[in-house]
């Protein structure tokens, strides 16, 4: 069954807000199985809405419109729907009482325009609003379904997730179920030819890959009659992901984060961290606090801009900085040394380099970072380029430091495990 | 002139990003003096994305396309967009040169399929991309122009500002222009209950408010024939919204953040700054620090997560901690005064909340944030109360510290013009 989405409102076209309400719905139609080939956005014109909704009800079983069901004259996307679906307006006394009763408990008089969001296209389903006075409506006419909804999150969430889930969900047989793989450290592309045959040669369960800042998500997609069913069909691809991409997956789980992913590595060794931040300015510190829960590993950190600030509170050399500059890995390493012994870490994590946007020379460009992390006195410094402004070096910077922690936190742990230290 | 969206990726059909590159798209057409009325989402499908393509060349002047210039089999936007508008795809040296660069300065090879990001549609205009692989391409036929633009916004962004922006520009007579004035610390309700005369009776130049995280921007747009002549019609608006909002303006530039006020006030002033962070973590150094040239004003500052790191780093007494908690004023304050003491820095801010999602209680519910800020031993300590989840409120609590350290700087020192201190 496929699914369409429309959003009315101008200020959607004039980029005043985000549009959040379409990545909502799409994603809930995606988790029910439907599937979703069409979002448009239109503004409160009549002329130009029922086109769009002429062409989406032709091409759709389901058609979701988002926004103008307000009291002013703006407002017509139930005038126009109902007008495309042949049905007269009539009052609902039921929305009529709601609309009185909403006014009477704000101390609030109803103006004459607030009225006439009780009228309703005859036949629709009514979808109670009790966060605002704009009903929702559903209008079915054969085997097309026509949603309403307004336009604000708090109400249009509580109305679809109470009222237009159950009613999606009668209309199919069946579920879909899907099932995260994420990795970090690898690019997409890189990630797509490694998985290429299976992406192309699967048709249930689907793969699908989404880049993110240092990672992808592999997502596996599968339908079936029942929930168990899904998870069958799901098992063995993840299981064959696994067996590919191994150590760099750093989750299967939806709600799982890469920083997320650290902390809990953290915790379950027992491992308190901190970080020295020299061009990501703390940034590093803020996606790890992110984390709720973080306090039982994460005690302090540095942000240590300066030369004098390394010298000082990490104890990073003057001759190192002499010699080999601030951004280099000799000073990485000291900061990540010094940090360990000031700050009583197991974890130190030094992060120095170039974001730009002046600054770079023909030996060190923009870009050039270098991140050291020390577990326990083993310190590991790597060499990075990154391109981009300088807000996108240093976000690339606190995700390749994020999967320099989890890969020095396993090597130490598998070493430990393999005999090779004591 | 019109102007039409279309932004293809599958994972905005299945909601797994919200699609913040047409809001921005839109307000930066909105700003040329486009009209905007229609956006449309659509997968990476060729059939269907060249019916939406095929009906937005039908009705509108200029369709900006974003997404699916990548490097994989999925992505098709070039090889639609030029199959519809009967141009065959050529290899452009300079892409291909592009992208060998982009690899080798990574130390890094690139797979086959990269290489077809270098394939053009014969005389197309290439756009480059000096952040990824995918160039853009503006394809003009008769009155219509279609704009291939990559998807991910660091990309985009600047392509269409520096390649997209002035092609359009070009291709009506007459200028637009605006001006935005920025204001800090007010609501946008109380902006617009403010401006709403303005707002309403003015044509040319046009009002409107966007909010922003802490912020609301205004902004003045004229079209003219010229830009003297539009920079005449703007300058009084701008004059009256000045005398409505006085102080809380912290700029008039469009290039100017927040927090690049606030580093060029310190500047200014010869002041260094520190921040001593408990519940953001460092994002308040991070975003003084993506200011370029900030080094000349902040040289470090701390991340104290725990108690004890307050204790030990800042000097918080124990006994202040148990008393009143790390979430109260007086913790605060200690903050940012230790702070001083310990950095030697001008303005010390210290910053302490209840960020969530567990720990609240009544009378300190999440959300609650006490910010202290001490310029040159004078401090001031605010209490606020944020909702939303644990990174809207650390983001808020950021805006809240900038907002706070501006107007500490500014009453300090016009104190001091008006003689109240030594």
């Amino acid at each position: 069954m496929t699914v369409e989405l429309i959003c009315v409102g101008t200020e959607l076209l004039l980029g005043n807000i985000v549009n959040t309400n379409a990545a909502y719905l799409a994603e809930k139609c995606a988790g029910l199985g439907l599937s979703c080939y069409y979002q448009t956005v239109v503004g409160d014109n009549a002329e130009r809405l029922g086109e769009v909704l002429r062409t989406a009800a032709g091409r759709s079983d389901v058609v979701i419109l988002s926004g103008g069901l307000g009291p002013t004259e703006d407002d017509l996307t139930k005038e126009t729907a109902a007008g495309i679906m042949g049905r007269e307006l009539v009052e609902d006394p039921g929305s009529r009482a709601h609309i009185q009763a909403y006014f009477a408990s704000r101390n609030a008089e109803p103006t004459e325009n607030n009225w006439k969001q009780a009228l309703m296209p005859r036949g629709g389903i009514v979808l109670p609003n009790p966060n605002g006075t704009a009903p929702g409506v559903i209008i079915a006419e054969g085997a097309t379904h026509v949603v309403l909804l307004p336009g604000p999150p708090h109400e249009l969430k509580p109305m679809f997730e109470n009222h237009v889930i159950p009613y999606l969900k009668n209309l199919e047989p069946g579920v879909i179920s899907s099932q995260t793989v994420k990795v970090c450290g690898v690019g997409e592309s890189r990630v797509e030819t490694m998985l290429q045959d299976l992406i192309d040669g699967q048709d249930n369960p689907t793969l699908a890959t989404y880049a993110r800042p240092g990672e992808v998500h592999i997502r596996v997609t599968a339908r079936a009659e029942g929930e168990k069913e899904a998870r069958r069909l799901i098992k063995p691809v993840v299981k064959e992901i696994k067996a590919r991409m191994g150590g760099d997956i750093y989750t299967t789980d939806e709600e799982v984060t890469l920083e997320k992913a650290v902390v809990e590595l953290l915790v379950a060794n027992k491992l308190t961290v901190t970080c020295a931040e020299s061009c990501t300015g703390g940034m590093l510190s803020a996606r790890l606090i992110n984390v709720p829960g973080v306090s039982e590993v994460y005690k302090s950190g540095y942000v240590t801009y300066s030369n004098k600030a390394k010298r000082k509170l990490l104890g990073v050399k003057k001759s190192t900085l002499e010699k080999y500059g601030a951004v280099s890995p000799q000073t990485a390493e000291e900061m990540a040394k010094g940090l360990a012994s000031v700050s009583k870490g197991d974890v130190a994590v030094g992060v120095t380099g170039l974001a730009g946007p002046d600054g770079g020379t023909e030996k060190k460009p923009v870009g050039l970072v270098y991140i050291a992390c020390n577990v326990k006195g083993e310190v590991t410094v790597r060499e990075y380029h990154f391109s981009g402004n300088r807000q996108t070096i240093r976000e690339a910077t606190v995700s390749a430091a994020l999967t320099l922690m989890r890969n020095c936190i396993l090597e130490y742990f598998s070493e430990i495990t393999f005999g090779k230290k004591k």
